[in-house]
């Protein structure tokens, strides 16, 4: 079953805005197993929006509208929703009774222009908004299926799960079963490599994704009921898990913090950290985790070189033998952290992150990371090419693989 | 001029996935002057694609495509474009060439499926790609400029940087000129207040949108030509900065932390810092800013409780008696991040961010932050409630805000 999802707002179209409202959508729609073929961001133009309802109906069996529903001049999606339909818009008394009623229960008198929101195409239904005065349109014709929600997240999210997805329920067809597989410490192209020939498998589509040092697997399995589905999905899935062994970290909502904090937490080990380059990233990617007290004591943020020696207790000569960034410098920075804050792991991390501050012997992207466990340890030198936020970005995934292979080896 | 951003690809509807080709190219045009009307992520399927590019010629005057272009079968604009267009392919002997020049100049034989790339819809014409084999095309037809680019970034951006934008300067009309004014410490209503009669100023577009801890004024101005943009941007952008005061904290690229950073570096100024609940998070924002060495020496980050007495020197009588989250210990936390680290000031901040750890009297989103200046300094308390995600970002956003206050203010 086909989705199409159209955003209606002409701040969607501002640079930087994301249209999280229809990210949300999507989701929700694979849940009930219907695939979105396309997603827009309109502006607050009535034709142009109808013009997009009449595609939608063309290419899709489910169509959500969010956005434009509420009572200011910008609000034009009921005006579209009749002009894609060709039926009038008529105002409903009893849905007029009920928005006074709202404004008088707050002691306010509704403002005339509050009642174009009881206004709806001819044979189209309401969907009840719980949280807001503005109503949800529902219109079923020739098989497709069209629901028109607020823009107001909170709104748009309970009047779905409540009203549509029962809804949508009932009509499905087909099933869907899903999974994200999240692999570290390997290039995407190396990643790709390893399963490539998978992606051919009988009614499972994969997608793979670079994410910031990790790189995403998307499987999506259809089929004609949900054990079907599974069944795809569990072939694909568990010759991947196979194939990719420990460079494999978690599945869904996993991350690579987040699979440390458990092994940390499973063998009651803690964790400190001393940070350069990433100023904090990599802390604030731990503490990330709900409940991470139980297992992240701190750290230091030493930026300044001097503070490497008076927080981490690095050795002046050391700093001066071979630089704040460097893999002896790393080791210190991360048995410092461990000292200090009296965990049993410390990470440690130098780099340069750039745009300055790059030599012939250390460009920006150069990056040590050292793991202290009080005994070997162990240390990893990236030299990666990037921006600055790319190349700290990458420094912290990397130091959360190199501590959770560590911790998984035994 | 208007304008739709078409992007090919169904990796493009899978959760989580962000179009930032879209992104990039609604910007770009905005920069000519262009608005983009509507924009839609598609998947790989020829004649949906094609239904959006007619629906687009019908809604604009230029549109972009991106995606879809390559050798493999999941690649099908150019299908959709000749379907659109209603255009026959024709394969080009010249292109067929030089794919085969560039596989040749690097040791290897093109593919056979290499030489759809040499295809294009009758009457139009290539768009050279610099970094790749699959070279773009351009069709202008009935007033509409039609544009497909790759989908890989690199590519995509240095064509329509140089071979694109060039064409539409040469047939743009109109004028834009953009400004963003970033505010801090108010809520987007009470900004919205503000200047909100402003939103209805001649030719500009005013947009308002919240983001964690700032609000942002998106302001767009239209004219017959640069000087009549610029002019009736500048009417609107002086009276909003009047009445906004020291709650405008910057415009366009700024940040809080950029901002900060430039007071700090501008009064020979330098600051350290000591997290409990952000974890770092606000020494990775300072160390976000490019050349943060010169004003951010480093700091703390005390997870654990006994690691604010043994990192930051916060008393334990201190926290005995006020317990963690208060504001007492954020003092002591301000105070000791500057004795500790050698700076001029000190900022310290913990708090509940959640999800577990509330109490009736310190719910989650209980947050303390503190300035030490060596003098009196200055602290704040936020209790906004949200997700843990939300708290630790508005408490950074806060920490800095308290700081920059502090530095405008002589």
């Amino acid at each position: 079953m086909n989705a199409v999802v159209i955003a209606v707002g002409s701040e969607l179209l501002t640079p930087g805005r994301r249209d999280t409202n229809a990210d949300w959508l999507v989701e929700r729609l694979l849940d009930l197993a219907i695939e979105t073929v396309w997603r827009v961001a309109v502006d607050d133009d009535a034709p142009r929006i109808a013009g997009l309802v009449r595609d939608a109906r063309r290419d899709a069996e489910v169509v959500l509208l969010t956005g434009g529903l509420g009572p200011t001049d910008d609000d034009r999606t009921r005006e579209a929703l009749a002009l894609a339909l060709d039926a009038p818009l008529e105002r409903d008394a009893a849905m007029e009774r009920h928005i006074a009623s709202l404004f008088s229960a707050r002691g306010r008198t509704a403002a005339p222009r509050q009642f174009v929101q009881a206004e709806r195409p001819r044979g189209g239904a309401w969907i009840s908004n719980p949280l807001g005065s503005a109503p949800g349109i529902l219109v079923e014709r020739d098989g497709v299926l069209l629901a028109s929600l607020p823009g107001v997240p909170a709104e748009m999210k309970v009047m779905f799960s409540e009203t549509v997805a029962p809804h949508l329920r009932r009509s499905g067809r087909g099933a869907l079963a899903r999974r994200t597989l999240r692999v570290a410490g390997r290039p995407e192209s190396v990643v790709d490599d390893a399963v490539r020939d998978l992606y051919a498998a009988e009614g499972v589509t994969t997608t793979i994704l670079a994410s910031t040092g990790t790189v995403e697997l998307l499987l999506l399995a259809r089929g004609d009921g949900p054990a079907q589905a599974r069944g795809r999905l569990h072939a694909v899935e568990s010759e991947m898990r196979a194939r990719l062994g420990e460079d494999l970290f978690g599945s869904d909502g996993d991350t690579l913090a987040s699979v440390v904090g458990q092994l940390l937490s499973n063998g009651h080990r803690t964790l400190a950290t001393a940070e350069s380059c990433t100023g904090g990233l990599l802390g604030a990617a731990l503490t990330d985790v709900p409940g991470a007290s139980a297992w992240y004591r701190g750290g230091m943020v030493c930026y300044a070189n001097d503070l490497k020696t008076s927080l981490a207790a690095v050795p002046g000569e050391l700093l001066a033998a071979h630089g704040a960034v460097s893999e002896p410098v790393a080791r210190a920075l991360a048995r410092g952290a461990r000292h200090a804050c009296g965990a049993d792991f410390g990470l440690g991390v130098t780099g340069v992150a750039g745009p300055d501050g790059g030599t012939p012997d250390k460009p920006v992207g150069t990056v040590h990371i050292a793991l202290d466990d009080g005994a070997e340890g162990r240390a990893r030198k990236l030299d990666w090419p990037g921006d600055r936020d790319l190349i700290r970005r990458r420094a912290v995934a990397s130091a959360l693989d190199l501590l959770r292979r560590r911790l998984v080896e035994r």
